[in-house]
């Protein structure tokens, strides 16, 4: 089965979980209107499914190849890529001055999920450029505005982040790629860098570069970090791609999944550029030791990103094992609790029928559904910053996207692998074997949880950052809002919905309760304590906040009582989680500590 | 990292929480003692870790290759086999009279996690040889069981067993495969099987295949299916390979993991043999349509053996991510939770020391240890059944080898992915590249949660089989004994203990709930609400019966703390599921049906 894009859904929760119907009737998503959104989802949904989705397992198979310092892409990737941004779907949220079309970034969001359903190792690449899209339109020069932007929002080229070394992964401090002063403005760049996604490829005529690294008169530490900008060919005024510059891919990786996302080693400055001497040419973006700030400027944007990874697999996954649940047949209704030597006189049954596997479907369903909610209006937050009238409204907002951004990465990714997962299960033996490509949708996902920020590194950031953001008033005020939702519910007089709210009240306490002992803690400067649970808390918030916005969406849906329904099982056996939950964190760090003696 | 056997804690499981010091106290351990007890496991850790596993990360890469019906196993593969059964360690468990060591079943189960540890792909292959063993002892008639048993027994041939069809995978009353009768007492089988592991192979020098046909006067359903040995050469009265029996591979998987483990499609009778007409010449097995009661023989010590692997697995990743995290330094203590901008001054620390890595290593060894002791426990029981001098006392025990047999498979299969997973996040980025290990044992691990009954399946027999067992007797008498266990942790007056004790005694609470509610609904027919809920119910009963293990292990324990440290770890962070997995359970089936409109 090919991809089946989700689309009704999407527009359903982008309307009325995220609030786009409201920010298009207030005048807060510039040009979007409802036939606009509805015919724009529908073309990206046949793009994925009839463009992307085909080259897929092709892709998975034959990887990216590298030789000789070039990578070669998988077959027809290269025109899929070319028919993908002349049909204008890069710049989708980028501004309209440098060819962007300045949409929601919610609804970016929401598309770029449909890439990542067709084919994750299709959907990384474009992030990358749009993280050098912020980057540059925050920090960058006029004149590295003017030759850059307009390609990269075009997609014409593809932009890379090049962080980690091998002896800095999470912990930047370290960075050993150094960085020289020219006399003409520009700097050369000497260093590896490792793990660079589509670092090198055919897809575009020109990559474009941003390496962190360190002039030789630096601070120490991360204060120390400069952001460059270096191209893999160095553009005349024109912008036409000049010299190869002193950048290679040094080799790639072979991984677990996303084979056709070529993970390059990069080194810079190896003295095998046209440039006369060594060292890569780069160009300062921000300021001198302030790399890392523009980085952060990223960061928001490109978490939420991987989040959404995590979170189209996890809809592929879902889809297919439905689709194949429906269709395999094995087993009468209840055979295999009834007596087994009872003649199969009757017909057997698709094996959705069987509880245990609608049980794992609607776990599924329940995971993906509030996974999207979580981080479409994790991207809404950024579009409300984005459309705020005060610094105080701004400020709300850009509270709201840093609260939602660990929930946004963590949850969906966690919610990819384990969705995949059930979805190996659900096929049983074939879901084994690679040719059905349930596999592929594991390997692929299991990437998510680890880069961008590990989820536990999540958990820290949600914890010990954003908790105490504006003195604790940004949480309260989400939980306040995520209370009225409940309240809404209590208040619906209809079946199911009076039950559904009472365990929503009860996991929102849980949540603020675990809020409170933890931000407690850190003003006691427990940080051991905090840090020791702060995974579980990020899972408690997040399954609270999903289920939150399932009752949402049900609450907003007066088509029927799927949506109810599928809220009270979530309820009934996820959220079901979080008494657990509570227990676990509020014991803090201490067991964790005893415990230790017993890694052995 | 090559594969550390954890050779101590095997030993202290077997002795002291499994109980193999009382069996040898006792008389009931065969020539076992303590000496050889300590020697078999050393000697075999060092096989698995100096000959096993340098060849486990080849024969993933290579795979095991087919070519015109010919299966070739991976460089070294052959040796290594020959190597292996020369050294004595297939026949462990078997008779004696047949070449067998008829050590203890709990002790060779011991050892298979140490073959499975070391490579997966490796572990399964013997797997099968030892279920047509018991097979064929049981049920074998003299001639076959003199021609056969020695040969397997010593290895020197290996064993197949061919159950799934196409359309045939759970449910096997379709079955389609023929066996027609000769009139010399033989069969000759025609039909497909696919999924049969270890089918084809160039390991020794014949394969057996026992295979379940149906006569063409067969009854329909299960009551009609037969089973044949099938060997791939016939050999001659004194065991000499003669010819090419009619049973072909036909092709070989390519799956996500154990490449090694060649997963054939074999076609029985289409023509190819050297008997002169179609047909492959079987022997039949028991009686006639009597198939299924034989393979039911072998089916609780072959979902055992799948549990093994899981447990293998997971015991192999845990050591891997151990060692990982003590060897990798990134960031300082608490780095990541203060100010980023602070400088580099101090050294970096092993990963370990993060609390949040120490949490995702103790959850791995707190699963991978409970799992182990409910395995192992399960192997016991069906020592306990061989040598119990009344029919009372052999029937307790055959009924505690069937409760723990369902939890035995998939309590360690879920764990094997579950802490692979986590291994893979604590290698980071270096996790998702294959070079590192650790991706392949997610990959291996991923079929043992589907095959020999999906874990699905486990928890449908389980509830259904199980519990009602001797009119509950048999669970009532087992909740019983995890409850004295309880007990003796309440009356130890240390610190600790109590507030175990307290734990376990609210979870043990949890479990006879949930399980005297399953058994009035199985009173009461109300199969639905029993079956939708078959899976909570197995994680709730495993991880009650595994913390349990581990308090006993920690009430045996005179060297210290660890273990103890390790049971409250678990009863806080693990065992805090119980409550909700209760609540969960006792909901029945109405909210599944109701939410099955939500699938689509």
């Amino acid at each position: 089965m090919t991809y089946q894009p989700p689309i009704e859904e999407i527009e359903f929760t982008l309307r009325h979980v995220v609030g786009l119907d409201r920010d298009m009737a207030e005048g807060r998503a510039g040009d979007l209107s409802d036939d606009l959104l509805t015919a724009i989802l529908a073309e990206a949904g046949r793009f994925a499914s009839d463009e992307i989705a085909p080259l897929a397992a092709g892709g998975d198979k034959e990887g990216a190849r590298f030789s000789d310092g070039r990578v070669t892409m998988p077959k027809g990737w290269t025109a899929l890529y070319k028919a993908w941004r002349e049909a204008g779907w890069n710049g989708l949220a980028a501004p309209a001055e440098h060819g962007g079309q300045n949409l929601p970034v919610s609804l970016s969001v929401a598309i770029a999920e449909l890439w990542n359903g067709a084919s994750m190792a299709f959907g990384i690449g474009p992030t990358l450029t749009m993280g050098a899209v912020e980057a540059l339109e925050a920090h960058g020069s006029d004149h590295l505005k003017t030759l850059y932007l307009p390609k990269l929002v075009s997609g014409e080229w593809m932009g890379t982040m090049n962080l980690t070394e091998p002896q800095a992964g999470s912990d930047l401090s370290t960075l050993r790629t150094r960085a020289e002063r020219q006399g003409d403005g520009t700097y050369r760049i000497f260093g590896q860098k490792i793990y660079i996604t589509y670092g090198e490829h055919d897809l575009t005529d020109n990559i474009v570069h941003l390496v962190l690294a360190r002039l030789p008169d630096a601070p120490e530490g991360v204060k120390g970090i400069s952001l460059f900008l270096v191209p893999k060919f160095l553009p005349d005024e024109a912008g036409n791609p000049g010299p190869r510059n002193d950048a290679f891919c040094h080799a790639i990786e072979h991984k677990l999944g996303i084979h056709a996302s070529p993970t390059c080693t990069m080194i810079f400055g190896d003295g095998r550029g046209e440039s006369g001497e060594a060292g890569a040419v780069g160009w300062l973006v921000g300021e001198e030791n302030k790399g890392l700030a523009c980085m952060f400027t990223m960061m928001n944007s490109a978490r939420l990103m991987v989040g959404i990874q995590g979170l189209g697999v996890a809809e592929a996954a879902y889809g297919k094992a439905l689709a194949y649940a429906r269709e395999r047949r094995q087993g009468r209704a209840n055979l295999l609790a009834k007596d087994r030597a009872e003649p199969a006189s009757r017909e057997m049954v698709p094996i959705i029928e069987h509880p245990d596997v609608a049980r794992m479907l609607l776990r599924m369903k329940a995971l993906v559904t509030s996974a999207r909610a979580i981080a479409y209006c994790c991207g809404h937050a950024i579009d409300r910053e984005r459309h705020a009238q005060t610094e105080e409204e701004a400020r709300f907002w850009r509270e709201r996207a840093n609260l939602l951004t660990p929930l946004a990465k963590s949850f969906p990714t966690d919610v990819g692998v384990d969705v995949a997962s059930l979805g190996v299960q659900i096929h049983g033996g074939m879901g084994y074997v690679e040719e059905t490509g349930a596999a592929r949708l594991l390997r692929d996902a299991r990437i998510a949880p680890i880069y961008e920020g590990t989820n536990g590194i999540q958990a820290i950031d949600l914890v010990t950052r954003k908790l105490p953001q504006s003195g604790s008033q940004s949480v309260r005020a989400y939980l306040a809002e995520l209370r009225e939702v409940a309240e809404r519910a209590s208040e619906r007089n209809e079946a199911g919905f009076g039950a559904l709210a009472e365990r929503l009240h009860e996991a929102l306490g849980d949540l603020t309760e675990t809020t409170d002992q933890l931000l407690q803690w850190l003003n006691e400067g427990r940080m051991g304590d905090a840090l020791a649970v702060a995974t579980p808390y990020q899972r408690l918030f997040a399954l609270t906040a999903g289920n939150v916005y399932l009752a949402k969406a049900a609450l907003a849906d007066e088509a029927g009582s799927a949506r109810l329904a599928l809220a009270v099982f979530m309820a009934d056996s996820l959220l079901t989680e979080t008494s657990g939950l509570k227990r676990e964190i509020l014991q803090g760090g201490e067991n964790l500590s005893a415990a230790r003696e017993a890694l052995q």
